[in-house]
């Protein structure tokens, strides 16, 4: 995860193999209850109190029944003290039983932990359409007892996942008020991936006291800049949703947009937000090499999302990367259509350290540099100044490979 | 080409074999002039008198020198006699250069032809970024003599592909005053396909005499519900257009949208450019199916459009097409997140003739069955009820495969 990972901030700490127990008062674990072969597929996370929550949801139109009943108990109290995972199965097209099912989960994990049912977050991703098999789930959460004992970060990691090829994780320290505030967090979801949560899930814990209305604040921003500038395939699924637990265990003066170190925070926040998002995206399905498209210049940061969204989601720039071919051409064309005001005489482009177009026109470089670059190189960096104001953005995603096809045409069989 | 083509109106023919040149006065040809290794290269289209000509553009902001030379043209005198295209190179991103290249080649043409130069249009595709080769486009000029002798539509429908795998030609005839009128239609491309004119070149001859502003209006209606409506990869180029010319050899009172015939010859101008854009949709790149959306109930025209367009656009629904499996649940989601309104309480969706979404709700069906309709047809057909009002649509596309891969990571190598 380092290895992508810029530290903007020297007051924070990256803490290695940290997690989202690392954080206090924090516990997770995974375990397999038999809606996969093999595979952990059930995952549990445990805060000591109720948990101020915020939580942000997929905009696609048919939500499945797991996040209506999540966003029913958020609503209640603004707080979240469990949260249950199944993977394999997404609950999602399910209907009336499908929402039932739903609610009977997060009672039975409520009753395992002996908690309100509304301060339980509920979460499954995976097949569209099946209807959850209740005697398993009930049979998995019968066995979570004892959540010091059982508590393995890497197992809730490992639960989550569907097609993804490694779990996620990342977690870093900053100090408020004198004391130590510590942010982890982890993800899934390599396909389906597409700005405004795609087939994803993430859970971010922290100990930090934080106003409750501005901590949604903080996830909404952050998410805009991360989680929402990734893109995979280009659809985006009905089941996913990025949860943040803040359970006061740091013992700081409450943190709100007036507190002097606010900004501190959220820098954090969007550090351990961005790393998930470029793990995400490196392990896009079938994927070789993770592409960060910056663009700067933009008329607007709209404008710059446009134009990074539509070079990250080309399906000729991505072959192009797997390809290893320095073919500039279809950079140009996606910026051209993305819709985005352009200024076609003072367009400049660079792939990695070789600037490709100036002035909107091609610019003597290499190729034989330039396909080295992108065979050497695990992460490609593509940059375009649209010289047309300051509108900024990031976005990020990966090739289009042989085995992004394989995976997809035979996911189900 | 007839396989995938219904005949919705009784009064109009279809013409076995017919082409660009079926309606009177048209000649074209294709020659080798060296811009590619051995395939035919420069294509030449000529009418016996300046015909009436309506045009439509990429919507890529990027566009390249032959449109702009070829716009420039039309707008003196909405009139073209001569049409010259060269495929291998786009003559795109190319600056002044490329520009006066593509005034120097009309200019050539026109000499050639002995007609004034705003009369002839220009069009180039192929790679972006590089100039074409003016002496070898020159040499190929001076070749086009005869026009009688060297007639051969089949060579210019060749000489204008690029990663095509076929040649793409439909023609029609019908009556106009008891008049036959023919129109005959060619087109290319395969890649970079997606609503707004993609890398594809439409070429549409009539022999009809048709009002100048009503031949433009036609056009543009005909070619959003049809070019517009195909998507393969979601990238729009720089350099495309359709030309439609009209040169009065026909005969009949002149059609305008006041001719109580119009709807006829509208049908007809549709049902040629329907064939050409679900051709192009079939010979997507690496493509192995056609895949026909129909939307209808849609709240609006607008959102029915959503919805095609974004099943037709899912890189998941694609390739599940291709790997033969019914996975609605790819389908519902891609509704989900077209933006369009939806009732989903109501959704209904067949794959082909299989009921799979009924009241939003899974629905039984074979999933052997299922499959095996996959396996079996090159035209797979997905259906979907929005139950939001009278909004129809329809949209082609085709599946992604290893193919599209292997073609987009190594075409300039």
């Amino acid at each position: 995860m380092n290895s992508i990972e810029q530290i903007i901030n020297e007051e924070i700490r990256v803490v290695e193999n940290g997690s989202i127990t690392t954080p206090a008062g924090f516990f997770a674990g995974g375990l397999h209850c038999g809606i996969k072969r093999k595979k952990l597929d059930l995952g549990w996370l445990y805060s000591v109190v109720p948990a101020t929550a915020a939580c942000v949801y997929t905009t696609n139109q048919f939500q499945a029944p797991p996040l209506i009943v999540t966003k029913e108990g958020i609503e209640k109290s603004q707080k979240i003290q469990g949260v249950i995972v199944n993977s394999g199965i997404a609950n999602a097209c399910t209907g009336n039983q499908g929402l039932s099912n739903a609610y009977e989960m997060r009672k039975l994990f409520a009753e395992q932990m002996n908690i309100q049912e509304y301060l339980v977050a509920v979460s499954s991703t995976g097949v569209i359409g099946e209807q959850l098999p209740m005697e398993k789930i009930k049979s998995g959460i019968s066995e979570i007892g004892d959540i010091q004992r059982q508590n393995d970060p890497s197992e809730f990691e490992k639960a989550i996942l569907t097609t993804d090829t490694f779990s996620k994780h990342v977690c870093v320290q900053l100090q408020i008020d004198g004391k130590t505030v510590t942010i982890g967090g982890t993800a899934k979801g390599s396909g389906m991936i597409h700005p405004n949560m795609a087939t994803m899930l993430g859970f971010i814990t922290t100990d930090a006291v934080v106003k409750e209305a501005d901590l949604q604040i903080a996830l909404k921003q952050v998410v805009d800049k991360t989680f929402n500038m990734i893109t995979v395939d280009g659809d985006t699924s009905t089941n996913d949703m990025v949860l943040l637990l803040a359970n006061q265990q740091a013992n700081h003066q409450e943190l709100s947009i007036l507190h002097p170190q606010w900004q501190l925070f959220m820098e954090g926040l969007e550090m351990v937000c961005r790393s998930l998002a470029k793990q995400i995206a490196k392990d896009g399905e079938g994927a070789t090499k993770l592409i960060e498209v910056q663009v700067q210049g933009a008329s607007s940061c709209e404008d710059a999302k446009k134009v990074a969204k539509s070079i990250i989601g080309s399906n000729l720039v991505k072959t192009a990367v797997f390809g290893e071919d320095p073919n500039w051409g279809r950079i140009i064309a996606a910026i051209g259509y993305s819709g985005a005001q352009l200024n076609p005489e003072h367009l400049k482009v660079r792939l990695g350290p070789f600037t490709v177009i100036e002035k909107g026109l091609p610019f003597p470089f290499s190729e034989a540099e330039a396909k080295h670059y992108l065979q050497q190189n695990e992460v490609i960096q593509i940059f375009a100044d649209l010289y047309c104001g300051g509108g900024k953005a990031t976005a990020w995603g990966c090739d289009l490979t042989y085995d992004y096809v394989k995976i997809n045409a035979s996911y189900r069989t």
